[in-house]
């Protein structure tokens, strides 16, 4: 959605009056757009105009600066500037050494910097045209293509050229070369609406993406099922390299851009799926730039944009600029050294300490204990991100999961000569280091104190060895959580479940059906929460939301003992036993 | 959504290792995190670790550089990372000047942290906990506030801190203070949606906005109506200024924060509205920062942060970094010219031709219409848009929208006196100022194409003369458009209008039946572009999806044809004539 407005029909001047009050200091508004300030005492420039509607930024007044574009014009939202606007800023951003236009290929800005650029040529200023067409998912013919993500690599070669001093003709043909040796290719995962609209421009069907996405809330030309990350960066780089210019060398400069509601880690971890192909392809990386480049207001989707680099656009990409939304300084980095080769220093090989039978039969109940734990977590995952949502941060489900699968795959590593003790403590250690967040630590620390009063060296476990490994579990949370009863946390169904336990045990009851027995205590204590205010914890802000929703980490904790119930259920039943 | 993944559990690591992929030039990934790369030939430094869960990027190793944090501890999603997570990266970033480490006041956080520094401390590395308290939604205590947007602001603060040469206790200081001066407060629009997961963490309501928001995907802690720019500017500013610390003077620091899925204009848009309330409260904005600092995926919303300054927190806030994500550095910016006062150049005072009384007339009735044009286009603006949509970039209805308004208000300016080829001349020029877009364009040039036919100068008008008119209208745009009949334009309507329009006039039958009898083709002939494919325009590349919808162009032009027959109508009926 695009939400935050006053008037939908004046969202593009209204944007643009508050981005030149937030960057006075640095560019200067006129009709239609926007020109740098002149850097003091520096020589006369060819002047970069560029541009196109509204909707892309940082393009177009983004880019505006020393080092990259002299003006930008600033058309309505996904609309191009009118002829005047052209004219107005260019007149503005002329210092005397001829203007070039750019903007990306299509119909409306073709026509109005073109009208544009005749009326300053009858004015005498020498006015040169760049159309950048580098989507080619849009056409074959590579004049009929559109200009998508591309722009910002072609307007960064001009602008660079023209602050190094290039005459007119230098910066038109560098210009010309920057197209040409540009290529970008698409996917759109959802559309944008425009200010006021309460419906998005267009939508892509569920479980599809949209190849070959336009700029200005066109869908894609054909919808494709989703696709897996590693996927989808073989569908970019193998469309882009079979798409390679003719004569094109091995030096590249990539830009993987999102379109507006794809986030930065989206695109990192893509990244890291494209560049190993491009590495395989033969093809050296130059400076490449992941980001938000050229956006689609809050579109859903991304682009991968190759420039072909040869000894004069290498520089120009290379160079140094400073505008408000991209700013690049070869010194600070070169000053850096070079990263040492990292010792990651890896696990040493652990001296599991012996073990009795018994303690390395229930390290065995242990581990059924964790498999089972691990499918249920997977199973409710989602269930418990969502209570958890009510009123903190949703992350439960998530978290679980994260720990019980650490967890498991720790404990997978453990030789079977291992005990209890030492299973369980691998398994803590995994679970609060991968899992993270507070009930990661907690419950890290909980299974190791479990496994810790159970000990490796037993030669036979009593219920009331359980009960008392309960109870240790029970106090490490306590002790590292500071909570107590009635703070709307997992203690609401531990601390029940423990008393139960110990309860039934001291009775005289079997474990097995104590446990059983007790677990469903929690299990309605977890439930009972609803009725609680949390005291402690991130969702404590949100008490009010929280009343009526179970807290989740009680649920989860309700859900786990009832699954050790049964896998205690059935080790008896396989052992014929009740104990 | 979170859409690019290849498993949901390995997200956070994935984009980790992509990042560290594309920023190994000035990073190192270490057990848990990232460390800057050493400046070659600084001082060793005190060094500032920051961190928390991953899904907030800049936040947290986007701002891993000089001058900023030397390292940043990366945790799952929305997570905290773990304490051997938090242990590793300060082991790593420690340069023997001991280890601040800084992060949002969550419980997970706090304890992990918190652990960390007891075993870092047993090791004898000094070790110091900065937290950061800004959101004042969370809690009226200011110690039991969450860190939010603010964390930018103070760990900004301890980096220049730091990088400038402070000891560690300078550095905890001045960190405690510039916390003591950061409040923030901020709304949701729209919930986040974790990676593989197909619901967001939590929604809110339709029409409304949640205040008070959280970076986990925590829900406001209050659902409020949907508010305009303004009144939203109006909503964060006062809060915070009722919130000012004691002590604070007239010099602020501001940051305008998006969440993810609110855009940079929708940001600058609010600005406009923000900057001028803190002026009038007496403040002085300095350097403000408007754009993605700290972010919580996908999330609707924004935030407002104040850093109160003193002579001791501004050069923190001023001072230049290098780091991926931020990038500030104040020579640039020093070494431009001041803007000068730029004369926007006003419309002269027009001088209004002579004109007859038939043309003053004349004008009078395209006055008519162009107000009849003008609702008839504001209640269909969405519907165009839509249809334009399917195979186009969606804008037609509002560019249609932005033109007719601006020729009407255009129009408004004009006095009495003026005829209809003035009249017509002013309405196109604005039409195609305002609107922008192929459309915009081609209809200015139409309108004064067709009020130049009529001139200002006749005596009385005949029905042949609209003919002409309505002859030159459609020759301007078939000669500045270049598109043919059957191209799926505007023409495909407007052609056989034309010709409709004069075989009846030829036929002797009068210009109002005609003119609607002709409108009705135009309609029907709009109707049947549904079979066209496009040949040219922004369209083209979607021809296969244009099929079955008709073209926008051609579907507004036959309404607005209808709607100036009707206007004519009305006209003669007045007249009580039928010419």
């Amino acid at each position: 959605m695009t939400t935050i407005h006053d008037a939908p029909d004046e969202f593009a001047e209204d944007q643009l009056a508050g981005w030149l009050a937030l960057y006075a200091d640095r560019v200067r508004g006129v009709h239609g757009g926007v020109v740098t300030l002149p850097t003091e005492g520096a020589e006369p420039q060819v002047a970069v105009v560029v541009g196109g509607g509204s909707g892309h930024y940082p393009a177009f007044c983004g880019i505006v600066g020393p080092g990259f574009a002299t003006g930008a014009v600033v058309g309505n939202v996904f609309t191009s500037p009118s002829t005047a606007q052209v004219y107005s800023v260019a007149k503005a951003a002329d210092q005397g050494k001829g203007v070039v236009l750019s903007f990306g290929n299509y119909a409306g800005d073709t026509m109005n910097f073109g009208l544009a650029a005749e009326r300053l040529r009858a004015e005498g200023i020498d006015t040169r045209i760049v159309v950048v067409t580098d989507d080619i998912a849009s056409a074959d013919e590579e004049s009929k293509r559109r200009g998508i993500a591309g722009d910002f690599s072609v307007f960064k070669a001009m602008g660079a050229a023209a602050a190094a001093g290039a005459d007119l003709d230098e910066v038109e043909r560098l210009g010309t070369a920057s197209n040409a040796a540009t290529r970008t290719i698409g996917v759109a995962f959802s559309g944008c609406t425009m200010p006021g609209a309460t419906e998005p421009l267009f939508t892509v069907p569920d479980g599809h993406l949209g190849l070959g996405l336009g700029i200005h809330g066109e869908p894609g030309i054909e919808d494709v099922p989703l696709l897996r990350a590693t996927e989808l960066a073989d569908l970019l780089v193998s469309r882009l390299l079979a798409d390679r210019p003719a004569g094109a060398r091995t030096r590249v400069a990539p830009i993987l851009n999102g379109l507006g509601d794809t986030k930065y880690e989206e695109l990192f971890l893509l990244w890291g799926r494209v560049l190993p192909l491009l590495q395989e392809a033969g093809l050296e990386v130059v400076e490449p730039e992941v980001g938000e480049l050229v956006t689609s207001l809050d579109m859903g989707g991304c682009s991968l944009t190759l420039q072909w680099l040869d000894d004069e656009l290498e520089p120009l990409w290379r160079a140094d600029t400073y505008t408000p939304a991209y700013r690049k300084t070869a010194a600070p980095i070169a000053a850096l050294l070079p990263a040492d080769a990292v010792d990651d220093a890896e696990d040493e090989a652990t001296v599991v300490p012996d073990a009795s039978s018994a303690s390395r039969q229930a390290a065995q109940t242990a581990r059924d204990a964790i498999d089972a734990i691990d499918a249920l977590l997977r199973e409710h995952e989602e269930e418990l991100g969502r209570i958890d949502a009510v009123a903190g941060d949703g992350d439960h489900g998530r978290g679980m999961v994260k720990g019980i699968g650490a967890a498991r795959k720790a404990v997978g590593r453990v030789g079977q000569e291992a005990g209890v003790a030492f299973v369980l403590g691998r398994a803590g250690d995994a679970w609060a280091e991968f899992a993270g967040g507070t009930s990661g630590v907690l419950w890290g620390a909980a299974l190791e104190a479990f496994g810790r009063s159970l000990r490796d060296d037993r030669s036979a476990y009593e219920a009331s060895d359980v009960v008392e490994a309960a109870q240790a579990f029970a106090d490490s949370i306590v002790h590292l959580g500071g909570a107590s009863r009635g703070d709307k946390t997992l203690l609401d169904a531990l601390l029940p479940f423990v008393d139960a336990l110990r309860s039934g045990v001291d009775a005289g009851r079997p474990l097995t059906v104590t446990w059983q027995a007790a677990a469903q205590v929690a299990v309605t204590e977890a439930a009972a929460t609803a009725d609680l205010s949390p005291k402690v914890g991130r969702a404590r802000p949100l008490a009010g939301k929280s009343l009526g929703t179970p807290d989740a980490g009680a649920t989860s904790m309700g859900m786990i003992l009832t699954r050790i119930g049964e896998v205690l259920a059935a080790r008896a039943d396989k052992e014929g036993t009740h104990a």
